[in-house]
Order: structure tokens, then sequence, then C-alpha cells
């Protein structure tokens, strides 16, 4: 493809926003949504502004074309082999896996095809993953003399040790029921039910209250990095901080009179 | 229910002890066994006359009525919203938990209905669960505008990731053959068993060295919080010190001789 | 047997090579190979000299006879029970883990029948495992006494916490399809296929860069032990190396013009 024919950077990644519910499409189609330093800024981007924009209560991250994401850029690579610019692209990526984990609205990713390398980093480190019969999973660096590193940060948080190290030294993939099996992706649906079944999903969460959350999704986070003391000691205060909280004093009278909550925005 | 007829507080948790197991039953079933102040403390109460009564070997933790635990008492803590009475109410629930953890005598919880919030966390607490196929988990407090954060801090250490993540943004229940699967429970049995299966699995625990048992279950705790090599380093000295132990003496010399062993209380 | 009839040290561990593929045989098979002093001795030295062995890729660990590997050498243990003499085994045993985990080399266990105590260990500490339908797990040492707190340390680490619970609590056998089920094992196969499944899933990470599965090994092992965002640092900072290393540009480049990389020794 000729740099002309390139999408402009805004256009890499695509954003809908319906009902609280905005979806993000990884929109580099043609290059199986490979992350070049462009498409990674771009999604990094829309993040960024989602942070801050109290009518979007949960995102949803697809790819356009036949994959979901096949990995970081191999040509775009291999063009620019200096320390430097390798350097570039991996503190690129790191930093994009954790303002997904600190943004505070939750992250579903929707896999319909492919997730290989720092895609299949993108499904372990989304807070819920969704993918059709088709979808396949692999951290297949070490083909290819590239051991995936730093996917192997999101995937052994997330899935057992020997399978972790099963994907990682044998880099073949695996298929959708295996990645349920070992807990890389929450459920497997037809193809056709797909983005209804992750818009239902997503719409489930979008009727929460969104500062609660918040408050939840950077808890799980802080609290996993803890001694098991510690981590009661700081959930308690922040259970403590949202109790006090508008909407728990809402919530639960809600549930007690058996009426819906109204949140605020 | 008035105040008059509130079972005295020692009533709030009853005990049964036979062979060297003691079971305890959350006695608020017209709440669903809701935890209130009053019944985590009589729980709390039981578990330190446990700690130190050498007659007890393992513990079982039922509930009375329809549900196993139904989560902190909403009715209570909306009664007194002030910032002193919810901190208190967390930082009895975590003492709670830790309490279980220290426990020297391992804790079985016997999950026959719902066990949600703070009960879904007792099981995750408990050493051992097993489970009616009638028993749902959930940790539903994202519904009512109050994250289950600290049930989230036992729930994590659980199950993986993205199977916390769904429990905890979606707040809905899952069944007891998918808390089997994602390792929330150890075994699901009929209702009808659900007692002779619990007590079976306690009869065999208590049939085991009361001192190994706690000296065991203290490592996992301990262990589990360091890094592999300082792991090593105590797990070594641990087993130095049991295979000096009296226990180990006779369990292994029973052993190369094929006969029982012979435990002193 | 009588000290006559023992094998020389360098028997106990059996190594024959082919193919960049190191296969060590626990050779105690009378013994359903614990681990005596000279048996972990042995696997130690063995290890050892694959470490530096450029020649070989991985390793596979299987047992002689009808046993994977029986944990520690109880009669041994009980002819010698001073303080120093246990001490001894354990820091020799936990010595041979880390070398387990440390070696550049992937290993993986061939299991074939029981593998109790200081055996589930090994099969926990290495980075693969595949069994036989016959194949038996535990850590059954609370029946005898001596909590398996060292197996704790690797079990706990592989499995889901009340999995490991219930091995360590009850010390029961599991069988094959549970122990594939909370991730203990990779696969499990016929008895009679077990050594070709080995040999080719060996042969298929034989065929990777062994510069690039050390660099892999060794930083799954390390990030494993850091919070999410050194561990991302870490990693980073370990691809952009192993980028600039001449295997990735020989396999990036073999990748994009479709064809076999060509890896030095």
């Amino acid at each position: 493809m000729s740099a002309a024919a390139m999408p402009a950077p805004e256009d890499l990644v695509l954003r809908a926003d319906a009902d609280g519910i905005a979806t993000l499409t990884l929109n580099r189609g043609h290059a199986r949504n490979a992350l070049s330093l462009g498409l990674m800024a771009a999604l990094h981007g829309a993040l960024d502004a989602i942070r801050d924009d109290r009518a979007v209560r949960v995102v949803v991250l697809r790819g356009a074309g036949p994959a979901f994401c096949a990995g970081h850029d191999l040509k775009e690579m291999r063009a620019d082999p200096s320390a430097g610019a390798v350097e570039a692209v991996f503190a690129a990526c790191s930093a994009l896996m954790l303002a997904i984990i600190r943004l505070p609205q939750p992250v579903i990713a929707e896999v319909h095809g492919i997730a290989t390398a720092a895609g299949c980093q993108l499904v372990a480190t989304c807070d819920l993953a969704v993918c059709a019969e088709e979808a396949r999973f692999a951290t297949p660096g070490v083909q290819i003399g590239l051991f995936c590193s730093t996917p192997m940060v999101a995937l052994s948080r997330a899935v057992p040790r020997k399978a972790a190290l099963e994907m990682l030294l044998l880099g073949e993939p695996i298929e959708a029921a295996e990645a349920l099996r070992i807990g890389l992706v929450n459920r497997v649906v037809p193809a056709a039910d797909l983005a209804a079944s992750v818009q239902a999903m997503a719409a489930r969460i979008a009727a929460k209250a969104p500062r609660v959350l918040a408050i939840g999704k950077e808890a799980f986070a802080r609290q996993n990095e803890l001694g098991l003391e510690e981590a009661y000691a700081y959930a308690s205060a922040v259970m403590t901080r949202n109790m006090l909280m508008d909407e728990a004093a809402e919530g639960i009278d809600a549930f007690l009179q058996k009426r819906p909550p109204r949140w605020e925005a």
C-alpha cells in the first residue's frame, strides 16, 4: 500500500458511540491490524479521549478485516532496526497496555479472528473478552526468533503457568475452546452472534454507575499486587469510601425498595 | 423482626462438634445469613474458640435457611451510614476473613444456596468448598452502587483474572458448574448428598495429625506471598522442622511398616 | 538392595541425546525413582552438564520402572533423622527445582505413572508436562505426618488455590484428567502414545533458536515476580535486546520472505 493510500492517523482507529458504549475498531484490516507505531498512537489517543469522557461507560475493542490483531508491524520494525526505534515500539506497546488497565471504563475485547503476539496481549489485557468459534490465539514470537516477552506479561497474569508456557515455548495457535478453558476469554459464541453478544454484555455494564465501575477497576489492579493483609486494608478503605458515595446510597435504597437505581452520569 | 425476637449473640452461629469436626452454622436464615456486625462477631468468636481447641481438627461452615450467605446486612448499614460505622463493618469483615486464613484448622465451606458478596468472599476464603448443584455465586455489589472490593481480594486469589472480573463487573450469578470450572469450589454434588459429602471430606482431614495440618496451612499462606527462591528457603525450613516432629517419625514408620499411624491429639 | 548392587551415581540418571533433545531418565525404578540424595545429585549434575551444552535445545524428564517419581526416599531419611541430614535433603531438593527453573533449555515432564510428593513437585516445576491416562498425582505428605510444604511451592504456582489446597490437605491422588483440568499438565495421551507425543513436542521446541528460548524462559520466571508496571519495563528491555539479536533479524526476514529460518547453534 502506498503512503498516499494510507489512512490518516485518526482513521487508524474508528470510534462509534452509542448508549454509553464506545466501540473502537482497529482499522488496518489490510495489514491484519498490525500494531504499527501509528496504530498504537491512534489507539492510545482514543483511550485518552475516552478516559475523561463521562458519556462513555464501557469500551469495546474490535478489529476490521479478517484478523483481530496480528501483533507488531514486522515490516515497519525491520525497516528501522536501530536500538532506539525498537525501544520506542516496545515502550509504546507497554504504555498502551497500561493505559487499558488504567482506563476507568471496563474494556471488552471482541475477537472474531486471529489474535497473535501483541494482539493476544491485547486480549489478555482487556478486562473481559468474548470470541467467535473461529478465533485463534497465539504468542508465536519464538517461531521468528523474537520471544513474546511483553505479551507474556499479560498472558501469564491471565492463564495458568503451564498453559502460558505452552503458548510461549511452542508458539502455536490455540482454538477458541482452549482459550476459554484456560481463562484467556470469558465466552465463545458463534461468529454470527459475536457483535450482538458483546454489545449485550457492554450494555449490562453500561447500566452500572460509572464512578463505581472506575473504583472497582482501579481497586482490582492495585489490590492484585499487594499481600493479603495489605490488600484487605486497602480494599476496606476503598469500600468505605464507596459506601459514602451517593451511588451506594441510591443503589442500596433502590435495592431495599425493589426499584431500579438512578445513577448520575 | 423486632429486637426482642433477635436471637442472643451466641445463637447467631450454632456449633456442633463430632469426631474432631466442628460444624458452624450461620443462623440468621430469615435474613439469608446476612453478615450483620453481630453475626460477624459471633463467627469470629467461634473461630477464636476453635483456634485453641485441640479437639477440633477441621471446621465446616454452613448456613441455615435457604441461603448460604447473602453478604453484608444492607439494612443495618443504611441505618447508620456514618463513616465510622461503615469503616467498622469492613474492618470486622476483613478481620474475619483473615481469621479463617490464620485458623490452624482447615475450613470447608458447605454451600447449599446463594453465596453473594461477602458470602461469596467467605467461600473464596475457605480452604475448600463443596456446593450443591443449586448453589449460586455472585459479587453483585456493582448492581447497587457498591463495588465488591473486599470480596475481590479473596475472589481474585481463587479464580483466574477474567473470571473474577466478569463476576465483579457484571455482578451476575454464576452456576455451580461454572464455579467448579473456574476453581471457586472443589466439588459440586446433588443437594441431597451435600452434607454427607462434606462430612466425609472433613472426616478424612480429621484423620490427619492436627499439628501437621496447622503447619501446612500456615505455610501455604506464607509461601504464597514470597518470591520463588525465598519461598523455597522458607518451605525447606518448615519441612525440616516438620520432619523432626514426632508426627513425621510416627507417620513415616507406620507407612514403612504398612500400618495406620497413631497421632497424639 | 545391597550397597554392592546399587548403580554407580552416574547411572542413577540416564541421558540419551538425539536431534537437540536430551532425554533424562530417573533410573531407580525399583524404588519408584525416590529422590535419594544420590538421585538428586545425579539429576542436578545432569542439568548442570546440559546447561552449557549448546547442542541441547530441550530436555525431557522421565522415569524408569512403574512410577514417574514417588518423592523423597523415606527409608534414607529415617536412617539418619538428624537435623543436619534432614536439612540437607530439602536444601538439595529445592536447589534441584530452582536448577530446572533456571536451566536455559525448556524441560518437559513425561509422566507415565505416579508422581507423588517431590515427584509431583517435579511435574509442577517443569515448564511443560504430558502424561499418560494412567498417571496419578498426589502430595500425600499429610498422610504420613510430613506436610508437602516444598512441593506446595511449585504446586501453588501451577494450579488454582483451592485445587492446590485439596491435594495438600487431603493427600489423595488425582487422575490425569483432573491434572489437566487444573493446569498441572498440558496434555493427557494414551500410554502407548506418550513417548512419541513428548518427543514430537520436544522436536518442535528444538526447532526454535536456543538463545531465544533461553531469553524467554528466563524472562518468564523473572517478570512473574514483578508488579505489572515493573514487569513491562523489564520485558520491554528484554524484547529490545532480543530484537537486536541475529536470530530476530533472520527469523523476521525468513517470515517476511516466507522461508524457514536458519538458526545458529
